[in-house]
């Protein structure tokens, strides 16, 4: 794996940030310093520290799946945000990991062989595109539902489709176009990879990625994935609970298929037999006793106004005809600039990007590596997490002139 | 990997414990409840919390090495219980986990590919048989340092050398056997080694599990493999942080060669980015402050009462020709019965014992898959780390009935 895996772009930008300090990353999905909720966790760490018992069963060793209470919590929630309970899915299936990306890497360990096909959004989250590579992985990317349909029957064309396992999807804000999927959506995408599974000879999971979902600042929630599998026979969904609260408490979590689930509890119990106990007990009081949902407003606002200045400093000074939308949630903003100016890290502009003291992620490190699709190079991923509203006014201040 | 990888020993002896209440385990490796450090931990959460600027870096993400404090500290803690400070290795080669299981598996990930060949104690950590059961890695187990010389050379006869990857070994109070390995013999290891790396072509790397080092409770503490490695080529050094400490932290860390080091973070990267932030920056000030140093003879006193109270127990009720050995740190005592006394699964010593209310891990899950040797049947490891001096007494009591 060592030879068979580059260096992560994100190792390489958090570096070049290092290396600058003064630099205006808009590059790192961090998130915002500001509101993140330090009177609520001093209280939750004093409460479970002060009493005996208490203190001594969250600094005690748990099981592998997760702390009960917490499990039990994260499925009544998902269950309102839903507005589902079905009878086959219970707290039984939920697994607590280390960040939503722990259930990303398990899943893909468990299910795929090297030389497996997994389905990706073409552009998609670069560092599920790491852990493919590392893991030997064929990706297929798609953009949109005609796509996915026409890479799945060129597959069976192909003769491939007993390859092919899972299809990896952002539902919600995707990293890194900000992109929603609407319930309309997912349901004639279930409908596709049903279709196909005849050729394949065995189930084509869904992983779905809601680590974004919480991160709404405009519009409504939609129902997941999740909610049109009521059996719980295809859909594994994967959320983060500490990305909308504190990421430095670091835990995710997923909703999981009986044999999906039961095979990634094997490989956890390998890689940590558990999460930690303490950073779970913490969690699981924040979501019983509401400090979690109640933050959730805050850091929206939040958001909303990293996303105006954001967005408004994009119309007042990049040139034409560079296209971006405005999220409703997440963290991106998504630049298409036009077809001639490259965005790469060895392109003119990031060097100039850099020198002048700003950092955006080039688009192209977002694409899959699919011999079938040709990756565009003059996009960029803008991130309004980190920064300050004057460091994002900045920051595209810098990068228009850069362009200019 | 789901379908190559068994249900690990651990997840059913634990449920096996939850199942029936009141059992007494002195099969699962957890550790002391009465002398977790409750107040330490308030303490320091308190004072990083306190503070907004503390607080808010503690609360969000950090890299994926770990937090640089930290690795300062426990640099320093090293190279103070090894009594070296070599001026190849730096803060920079240090690598925070979630426990130092995350790192075993990071390493066997990194260096393994299906089909190679590690060397291990035999018998060794049940869980580290599990990981390499899962990733498709033969195993070659020996016992002492003459059988090492014999594997190695009819690997080399069989002209196998150059799958050999890598020696685990866990150097201080085995998991299971409790043995500590000298000085003199891990020098001699290392000559071994270096013997047989020119048929192999590579090197061979030693992965040292020192889990146990910090739960001596007699005796003097040796210096580590890693010692005996100035220019940082050969040993990668795993450690816990939080098994003497507060298991509910669950952090690990490695000292590693510079390439098995960059391939560890380049994984470390897919699997999670890196260890909760909190845990590292609580854990960072535990050690600089010295509130991590001041425990350890704290448990050092709860563990030797309960090894004597174990030992006495056995002298007293277990029928001669019983072996075992009172260990002089760690949490295990390993038992062998006569030849003829199975102590597996499905024996019905394992079952009589269950029935009575006491359980223990049979001796074969320690030993690896290696046809050239066969697991004894009739051990039994014995863990004293979680239940009290009433529960060891009583447990062993039963266990004397169940086999008389």
């Amino acid at each position: 794996m060592a030879r068979r895996s580059s260096e992560p772009p994100i190792s390489w930008l958090m570096r070049l940030a290092l290396e600058k300090p003064g630099l205006i990353s808009l590059a790192v999905g961090f998130t915002d310093n500001e509101t993140l909720p330090v009177g609520e966790v001093a209280a939750l760490a004093k409460k479970i520290l002060s009493r005996r018992d208490t203190a001594r069963a969250a600094l005690q060793y748990g099981t592998t799946a997760g702390l009960p209470d917490l499990r039990h919590e994260l499925l009544k929630r998902w269950q309102r945000q839903d507005g589902t309970r079905p009878n086959k899915i219970s707290a039984e299936d939920v697994v607590v990991t280390n960040g939503s990306q722990q259930l990303l890497y398990l899943v893909s360990e468990v299910l795929c062989d090297p030389g497996d096909v997994v389905l990706v959004e073409d552009p998609t989250y670069f560092v599920y595109l790491g852990i493919v590579e590392a893991m030997g992985i064929r990706t297929a990317g798609f953009d949109g539902l005609e796509s996915l349909k026409a890479r799945l029957q060129a597959l069976k064309n192909a003769r491939r489709m007993a390859r092919v396992k899972m299809v990896y999807l952002v539902t919600y804000f995707q990293n890194p176009t900000g992109r929603t999927w609407s319930l309309e959506q997912k349901r004639e995408a279930l409908a596709v990879l049903k279709h196909y599974e005849r050729a394949a000879g065995h189930p084509i999971y869904i992983l779905e990625d809601a680590a974004y979902r919480d991160l709404r600042f405009a519009g409504r929630d939609v129902p997941s994935f999740k909610s049109l599998d009521p059996r719980n026979e295809r859909v594994a969904y994967t959320n983060t609970l500490t990305k909308p609260f504190a990421t430095g408490l670091k835990l995710g979590y997923g909703i999981l298929p009986p044999p999906l689930r039961r095979a990634v509890l094997r490989s956890k119990g390998n890689h940590d037999f558990g999460s930690s106990n303490f950073l779970q007990t913490l969690l699981a009081r924040a979501l019983a006793g509401g400090q979690y949902d109640r933050h959730l407003p805050e850091i929206a606002a939040a958001y909303r106004r990293k996303r105006d200045a954001m967005v408004h400093a994009l119309d007042g000074s990049f040139p034409r005809p560079a296209r971006y939308q405005s999220p409703q949630g997440g963290l991106y903003v998504w630049v298409e600039l036009d077809a001639g100016t490259k965005t790469g890290a060895g392109s003119r502009l990031f060097r100039r990007a850099l020198n002048a003291g700003v950092l955006y992620v080039p688009g192209e490190m977002c694409y899959c590596a699919d011999p079938a699709r040709k990756a565009p190079r003059h996009c960029m991923r803008l991130s309004f997490g980190a920064p300050t509203v004057a460091q994002i006014k900045k920051g595209i201040r810098l990068l228009a002139d850069a362009l200019g």
